[in-house]
């Protein structure tokens, strides 16, 4: 008898969700707008009514379920909550496991996002047949999973990898994150913080770009970089090498720890091809111990973006 | 039947080895300089004599021994073999492991020697009953031992755990580090780093201190600025703040890559007491994201100096 699994990516702003096989085939999906239920039990009973329907239109029953796997920003796996996410609606401790195991009548297992990318990796990404890797994604913020041995890295409180919040400034005058610290990566790599960096280079040259021309300059994104780099703008080349240097030369340190076989890199930044890979690879390679240096590949994903987290999260099941 | 190991903790200066029992007791031990012999089979020769020794002194046998361990800088646990040291007298690559097994007939295990002292926390010292701590040993280099879901962290070539080589300086100006990179945090840390700090705080200031008048003023140790420090020298007490910053807040990076349940520190230099460990404290506290503040306490390792090393190589046989 076929298995299957449902995965459900809880995000910031959206929730996608969908039924996947063994094969890592996507056959269904769908999405809510996460920002919409600020009451938690609200929110479970639109999702589970929505992951009801995918299972039915399948033809399927729950007694065809392997599991639900959900992947969502400061979720701990051992304990199936999200406790204390800066990003979401919802305060406080959140049993989303329980929440929706009891309206579904499968189990639930939850992880944190960027652990559930790492698992969707190594299931059926660039990650095959890897046993050391960390995965790293940007997005809203930097998130990481880290896989040593075969397995996620989840550390004596289920929270371990949260390398998106290692110091690139240690000066106490770095750029304040989300988290409440100054000087963390994410403030750097993350969507805000390219937008921060071209706003910030913009704001202290008077030289031409692009990107000055842009109707919402407040919100530039990484495809209006890349879209001006493409047509040889310096600014946006800028803006590019100066996130690049300082990623490439954290993830360094991040090879000093465990040691993996290769880093992959996963979200909206990476899509701006060589103008963002060829900085960060060129700190990375620099910021190496001798031992690592030329050793250790970064690629990006290979997963296509709209089926990446859900795969991922669906994989927690098997 | 009782069973015993022999632990051989090989360092830069001298090589110290012992017979442990089950029970951890360090029934005998002797040591051999290392650097007096270039020639790694000469030094093979000559350690494995003195193990024999000291197996005989007991009134044991071969048959006795349930192995050898042997910590070492630079060792990989996987291919048993030293590897490109940079502060022993044998260059490239040296199996350790096989020329000790086949002159003592008993199977030889070696690993890094801040892996063998994590193994020695966990069995022996600070970190019993721990499954997730990180042990950071402060001596000549800064090395580390990383244990995750209560296993050491090999990484993928066994070469995890280079702590010391994360840097507190990226700016390519920070100070010459051993491996050859710069700005990490060995290069602040260590004994020789003290040292460097020392000199430069000395020569950038006219501020009277009792550190000059040290005989071998270019070799000062930890133990000189604590001496100063307890007499109330504010300059020794600038040295350990300084050195204590850079190590906390690169500490509390660790924490979130790991999530460990605590850090453990070893070696010269946690014995200048609160001099050292209130900066180092201040600044991993004032670095970790709230999710952590407060909750990951920073110990000294309680294993005996002379014994904890020879008490880590053996317990790599249990």
């Amino acid at each position: 008898m076929r298995q299957y699994a449902l995965g459900i990516d809880l995000g910031g702003t959206g929730t996608k969700f969908g039924l996947v096989d063994e094969d890592g085939q996507v056959l269904r999906s769908d999405s809510i707008p996460t920002q919409q239920y600020p009451d938690i039990v609200e929110y479970c009973d639109v999702l589970c009514a929505g992951l009801k329907r995918l299972v039915e239109a399948e033809g399927l029953t729950m007694g065809d379920l392997a599991g639900i796997g959900c992947g969502a920003p400061d979720a701990n796996f051992y304990t199936g909550c999200i406790e204390q996410a800066t990003n979401l609606p919802w305060k406080g401790v959140v049993p989303l496991a329980k929440l929706i195991s009891e309206r579904m009548g499968v189990k639930c297992t939850v992880t944190n996002d960027a652990n559930a990318a790492a698992q969707g990796e190594m299931i059926y990404g660039s990650a095959r047949g890897m046993k050391n890797f960390i995965v790293i994604t940007l997005g809203t913020g930097v998130g990481s999973g880290i896989v040593t041995d075969g397995k996620l890295l989840y550390g004596h409180d289920g929270f371990a990898g949260e390398l998106g919040h290692c110091k690139v400034d240690y000066s106490g005058n770095g750029r304040l994150c989300g988290c409440g610290q100054r000087g963390c990566i994410e403030a750097y790599a993350s969507a805000t913080g390219v937008a921060r960096t071209a706003m910030e280079i913009i704001t202290a040259t008077t030289q031409p770009t692009l990107l000055r021309q842009l109707p919402d300059i407040d919100h530039i994104t990484s495809k209006d970089v890349f879209n001006a780099a493409e047509q040889g703008d310096l600014v946006a080349k800028q803006i590019f090498d100066y996130t690049g240097h300082l990623l490439g030369m954290k993830m360094a340190d991040y090879v000093h720890f465990s040691s993996p076989e290769a880093i992959i890199l996963f979200g909206g930044l990476t899509k701006s091809g060589h103008w963002i890979m060829d900085p960060i690879r060129e700190a990375f390679e620099q910021n190496l111990m001798p031992l690592w240096k030329g050793k250790i590949p970064v690629y990006v994903s290979i997963l296509k973006d709209s089926d990446a987290a859900i795969l991922g999260a669906a994989s927690l099941v098997w």
